[in-house]
């Protein structure tokens, strides 16, 4: 028995475009309806074929789904919802996929009023954009959070977490705010550092861009791939988690002030105690299959 | 012609057990001796058999070699200079694979004297340590830099460079100071960063080890990689190349602090002009080889 029959996607980039060719993959008989506010993200989608339909207004894609996703940068998440408001079916259940929830979940109530909402978040992508970059198995072996608020039903947080496992998704619930505390330090942290990091070496008077770029394969080159990532969606994460990413921010700048008066002071023994420490964790991410354990990721040689 | 016929490689980690690999990949007339301080690592050296002969001390590795290179943690590079220092050929050109230059250049001059010595740096590694760790094609299109000093002859280096090259290497000759800049920021702080935030994770009151681990593919565990590096090895290099790693460090904070300010204060344009710029030093990675063009470095999904 499948959780839903028909589906919206509304934003085709890279986690709207792998939801529906993942729901193709693994729910073939599931009706998928797209819509993109950019027309030539429309015409694209057309082309690749990942949608049974793609619907030139929010609107119109909605109209009998059972199902709706929303996958746009969270600061637009509002205003979408407010859109589709007068077109949804009664029995919709509206769904999205934001890396911030409690924002997005204050968002979705106030433009969506009695209407079923479960806010979820799957844990994956990768550092490229838009409907060309999506591939079905992108949620495989990845979690999905779901986190319920007072506008879901336990019945559709449920169905909700049976269409992210067919997806290939692994599940788990947890409360908003606490999810944007994870994330603020599993994801938004990361990417706020490598994103100062990219232009902090891009600034430099005494060393080159071409010198950064031939030796970047020491380990600054790790840092460009999520400091790729799309600049709106993460624009958007930052003022909508503001609170927890800067208490992150600052748990990580005292850590690294007190790194900073080590190599000042010439402490190897403070260093040697946090390099060994840190090295569990990354066996512990591998043991648990949430990254490639060939040496370098995997990068080819 | 082979530049060298006798290469004696000391230390059998990651990187001396590269370059034995290599050697007798690419040039396999050349005769290589290993040693290790560590007799385990011998045992292992010899069992993986990848040195034609594996030296008990560091004085016998080197009695006939035409070049030696130091492949041990940079704090370590004069003391095994000074132990090898009375077993030298007089013909022998002394080489080293350290990750900052000016302090070994000054380490192996003193323990040296009348030696020919050509202070050198393939920016190429992964995560992982020991001889067993060790590839042939590790250094495959990835720059080694070459940093002559007054105990280099003209002779020496040219040879050194055809012997890089002949391990898969692109050649550059920097000066040592400047070489200890640019990798402060293409290697030294991007390690330290990570580190940092490794360790800023591992310490949270209100998010649990689990959960780091569990939600790492939102970009925490790309930091993981490199900060499972080996921690002696790094110790060294902070403190060896300190000057610099504390001025990159500076600015690193400095701009990471404008960044929280453009959060704190909703400035929206700031985080979305950096996250736009830092695209394109991604692409000019990829473009110049020193990364995977594949999502995800090429991670399997």
């Amino acid at each position: 028995m499948l959780p839903f029959s028909r589906v919206a996607v509304i934003g085709l980039g890279l986690i709207g475009s792998s939801i529906a060719r993942a729901i193709r993959e693994n729910m073939p008989t599931v009706r998928v309806t797209g819509h993109d506010a950019d027309a030539d993200v429309r015409a694209r989608s057309v082309a690749l074929g990942f949608c049974h339909d793609v619907a030139d207004t929010a609107g119109a894609s909605v109209t009998d789904a059972d199902l709706v996703i929303l996958c746009v940068p969270v600061g637009a998440m509002g205003a979408v919802a407010a859109e589709i408001a007068g077109d949804l079916s009664p029995e919709a259940v509206i769904s999205d996929v934001g890396s911030s929830k409690a924002s997005v979940a204050a968002a979705l109530g106030t433009s969506l009023p009695g209407v079923t909402i479960v806010p979820a978040h799957p844990v994956a992508g990768t550092e490229n954009s838009g409907p060309e970059a999506g591939f079905a198995s992108l949620f495989n072996g990845r979690w999905c959070i779901i986190t319920p608020i007072e506008a879901s039903t336990d019945a559709a947080v449920e169905r909700l977490a049976i269409f992210w496992e067919r997806l290939g998704a692994k599940v788990d619930r947890m409360d908003p705010r606490h999810h944007d505390l994870v994330l603020a330090v599993t994801s938004h942290l990361p990417h706020l550092i490598a994103y100062t990091i990219v232009g902090t070496a891009s600034d430099l008077e005494g060393v080159t861009r071409s010198e950064v770029i031939k030796y970047s394969a020491g380990g600054f080159r790790d840092f460009t791939r999520i400091a790729a990532s799309d600049p709106t969606m993460w624009r958007d994460v930052f003022l909508a988690n503001k609170d927890a990413v800067l208490e992150m921010l600052q748990r990580f700048s005292e850590d690294l002030t007190a790194l900073q008066r080590a190599i000042r002071w010439g402490d190897g023994d403070t260093l040697f105690e946090l390099f060994t420490r840190t090295r569990a964790i990354r066996r512990s991410i591998i043991e648990e299959g949430q990254d490639d354990e060939r040496p370098d990721f995997g990068r080819a040689h």
